[in-house]
C-alpha cells in the first residue's frame, strides 16, 4: 500500500514509518518539525539523541533499502496537503500531525487556541484533500482514550446503544475529556464522523491509551533510526517519564493519590495495532472507532513495577507523590472495551515488565542527557492557571490493584 | 447589571442591546462587523436597510437615553477582549460573536476552517478573560438546537441520566450536528463545560431553535434602530426567508420533502429568554443548558402558514420544493424538552401567525431591496461539495402536522 504519514518526525510517526517499510509498504510523510520546538520550549529534549530529519532519511534508505519521500511543511496550509496527495496518491493516510500534549494546551490562552485550532485545521485539510483528490483512501486518525475521560459507567468502543424514555438508538458515547488537548481530539473525532457521513469517506479513529517504550525492533542497529523519547512535563508520559527518572535515581512521581486508572500500550504494539487498522481499511462511508490499549493499570501500580524492575537492574529508586497539577479524579471506576483490535488479530508482544526492562537498558546510555534536563521532569503547568512547581506530598504509596 | 454583548452589531446582538437597555441594564458591546461582509460575500444584504454602527450608536442614545459603549475589533485577539473586560467590568457576558451560518461553513475548506477556528478562538478568549479578570461574571453563550441533530430518541436539556450495563451516570447527551458550523457550536459547548469544571466559571449555554422575526417592540419608531433581516441562502433562516419570498411573490422554498422538524422562536421571545438567563445567573462552577424554542413545526407547515397569512394580506404565493442541498433526514422523529426557561417564567408573546403578519407588514416597504438580491434566495452551496443552484422538484406539498 501507499501510506502517507502526517507527522512522520514524531515519536509514533518515525516508528511507524520504519515498521511499515519493514512490512513492504511504500511510505511517505510530512512534518513541520514543530515537536522539536515544543519540547525545547519546555526546556527539554529527547532522552534519546535524535538526529536531523535529513540524517534520518539517509539512515532510513540505508537500513530499509527504500526511499521515504518527505515534504517539510505545515499541514495547516491546505495547498501543501493537496499537492502532496496529488503527487503521492496515498491509499492510506495516517494522521499523527497534531499537537499531542495535555499540559502544553493548558499553559495559557495562546497555547489553548494554538493546540485546538492547529489540530482542527490539520484534520480539515486532510479530510478535504481526501474528498477532492483520493476519496477512496482510508484515514487512520490518532485519537486518545482520554476523549472519554472517566465516566462512572463502562466505556464502549465509540458508540453505544441505549434505551431512553422507551425508544432505542445507537449514538456516539458521551465524551468527558480532561484538557484542552483532549477536547481537541473530541472535536476532531466529531468532524471526522461527520465527513464520513456526508462525503462517504473511510476512517478509523484510534482511541489510543498511553503509549510507552523506547523502540521497535530494528532501531537498535543504527542510532540514527532511534525515535524520540520525551520525559519533560508536557510531552513525557507516565511510564516513559518513570523510566527516565529511574535511570537517574530521581523519585518516580505519581500525581496525587496516584490511583488514576488508564489503558497502556507498548510502542511496538501501537505499531502493530495501527498496522492492523491500515491493512484492514474501513468501508466506504464507514467511521469506526478502536479503543487501542493492552492493559489497564493505576499510576502507582506502574511506578511500583518500574521501581521493581529498576531495582533488579541495580537502580534503586524511591516513589514520591507530587501535588496533582491537573483537575482529575484520583480514584475512580474504569472499565473500557478493547476487543475490536484483538478481533483483527492483535497479539501483545511482551509483558509490561519485559518492556520496562528493555526501556531501562535502552535509556541507561543516555543518563547524562536526562540529568541535564531533569528540571523539566517536575510540572509547573497547572490546570487552574497557576504556574508554580508541584511539591512532594506526604502520601503513603499504595495501589488499588 | 453590567452586560457585555460580543457580536452586538448582529441580528440578535443589536436587538438584545435595545431590549436590555429598556430594562435598565448598562449595556456595552464589541463587534468586528464581519457579518456585514459575509452577507455581501453571499451577494446579498439585509432586507431591512441597516445603518452604520456609528449611526446606530447615536440613535441608541437618543431613544434609550443611555450610552452603548462600543469597541470595534476582532474577538480573536485576546488582548482586545481582556482590555474591554478590565475597563467595563461586566457582570454578564453574552457571546453572540460567532459566525452563525451552516451553509457558509460548508462552502470550501477555507470557510470550514474559518468558521470553526473563529468560533473556538472567540470563545476561548472570553473564557480566559473571565477567568483572569472577572471570574464571578456569568457567560450566556448562544448554542443551537442543531447541536443535537435529529436522534431517534427524545432530546433532554443537555444532560441525561442513563443506565448502561448495570451502572448509572449522568452524562452529556450525545450530539449529532449537521454542518461544520453546528459542530463548531458543539466544540464550544464542550469547551465551556470544561472551563466551568476546572475554573469554577458560571455559564448558561442556550440551545436555541430557529429564530424568526423582523423586530422587537420599540424598533419601529426609528428606522436607525432596525435590526438586520437576512434572506440569502447562508444567513437567512426558514421563516425569515419565506416571508421575504412572500413579499416579492417568489415561491416559498422548503428543501426536499420539507418534513424536517425543528424548534422555532420569535425574535422577541428570544430576547425574553436570553434576558431570563442573564437575570437569573448560573451558580459558581455551574454549566447549565437551556433548550430555547417555543414550538416544533415541520418546514412545510411553516411554508403553509406563511402562504395563508400572506394570502390574507393580498399577497398570493406558491410553494415550490427545492432539491435539498444539505445532507439531512427529511422525515424523522423529533421530540425535545424545553421546560427550563418556562420554569424561569418564559411566556410566549404571540401566536406564530400573528408574528408572521407583523413580519410581512414590516417587510413590504423593503420589497425592492429583496427583489434586487433575489438571486441569493436559491442555494448553490451543497453539503456534498458540488456548487450548482438547486432546482425545483415535482413534490406534492404536504405537512405531517
Amino acid at each position: 500500500m501507499r501510506i502517507f504519514i502526517a507527522g512522520v518526525d514524531g515519536y509514533l510517526g518515525w516508528s511507524l514509518a520504519q515498521h511499515l517499510a519493514m512490512r513492504g509498504h511504500v511510505v511517505a510523510g510530512a512534518d513541520s518539525l514543530f515537536r522539536r520546538d515544543w519540547v525545547e520550549e519546555m526546556g527539554s529534549w529527547s532522552a534519546t539523541p535524535i538526529c536531523t530529519i535529513e540524517e534520518r532519511l539517509v539512515a532510513f534508505r540505508e537500513r530499509y533499502n527504500a526511499h521515504l519521500q518527505f515534504w517539510p511543511g505545515d499541514l495547516r496550509d491546505y495547498n501543501f496537503v493537496a499537492n502532496i496527495f496529488r503527487e503521492f496518491k496515498p491509499d492510506s493516510i495516517v494522521h499523527l500531525g497534531e499537537c499531542p500534549s495535555a499540559p502544553y494546551s493548558m499553559i495559557d490562552v495562546h497555547h489553548s487556541v494554538f493546540v485546538q485550532t492547529n489540530n482542527i485545521t490539520t484534520t480539515f485539510n486532510l479530510l478535504y484533500a481526501m474528498r477532492d483528490i483520493c476519496p477512496q483512501a482510508h484515514l487512520v486518525k490518532l485519537g486518545t482514550m482520554g476523549e472519554y475521560g472517566t465516566p462512572d459507567v463502562d466505556i464502549p468502543e465509540g458508540f453505544f446503544e441505549i434505551e431512553y424514555r422507551g425508544r432505542r438508538a445507537k449514538l456516539p458515547f458521551p465524551r468527558l475529556a480532561g484538557s484542552w488537548y483532549h477536547w481537541s481530539k473530541v472535536h476532531g473525532s466529531n468532524n471526522i464522523m461527520f465527513a464520513c457521513k456526508i462525503w462517504g469517506l473511510r476512517a478509523s479513529d484510534i482511541m489510543q491509551g498511553v503509549v510507552f517504550g523506547t523502540r521497535i525492533d530494528g532501531m537498535e542497529r543504527d542510532r540514527r533510526l532511534l525515535t524520540r523519547v520525551d520525559f519533560d512535563q508536557a510531552f513525557g508520559t507516565a511510564i516513559n517519564r518513570f523510566c527516565c527518572q529511574a535511570v537517574i535515581g530521581h523519585p518516580l512521581t505519581p500525581f496525587g493519590k496516584g490511583l488514576q486508572r488508564r489503558g497502556f500500550l507498548p510502542l511496538r504494539d501501537s505499531m502493530q495495532c495501527l498496522t492492523l487498522a491500515i491493512e484492514n481499511p474501513a468501508h466506504e462511508g464507514e467511521y469506526r472507532i478502536f479503543n487501542q490499549f493492552q492493559d489497564v493499570f493505576d499510576i502507582t501500580q506502574l511506578a511500583l513495577k518500574v521501581q521493581k524492575v529498576a531495582s533488579n537492574l541495580g537502580l534503586p529508586v524511591q516513589i514520591g507523590h507530587l501535588e496533582n497539577p491537573r483537575y482529575e479524579s484520583e480514584d475512580h471506576y474504569y472499565k473500557a472495551d478493547h476487543q475490536r483490535l484483538f478481533d483483527l488479530g492483535y497479539t501483545p508482544t511482551h509483558s509490561i515488565e519485559t518492556e520496562i526492562k528493555i526501556m531501562l537498558e535502552d535509556l541507561l546510555p543516555f543518563r547524562e542527557r536526562i540529568l541535564k534536563k531533569q528540571d523539566s521532569l517536575i510540572p509547573d503547568i497547572r490546570w487552574n492557571g497557576q504556574k508554580s512547581k508541584a511539591s512532594f506530598l506526604r502520601v503513603a504509596t499504595s495501589s488499588a490493584a
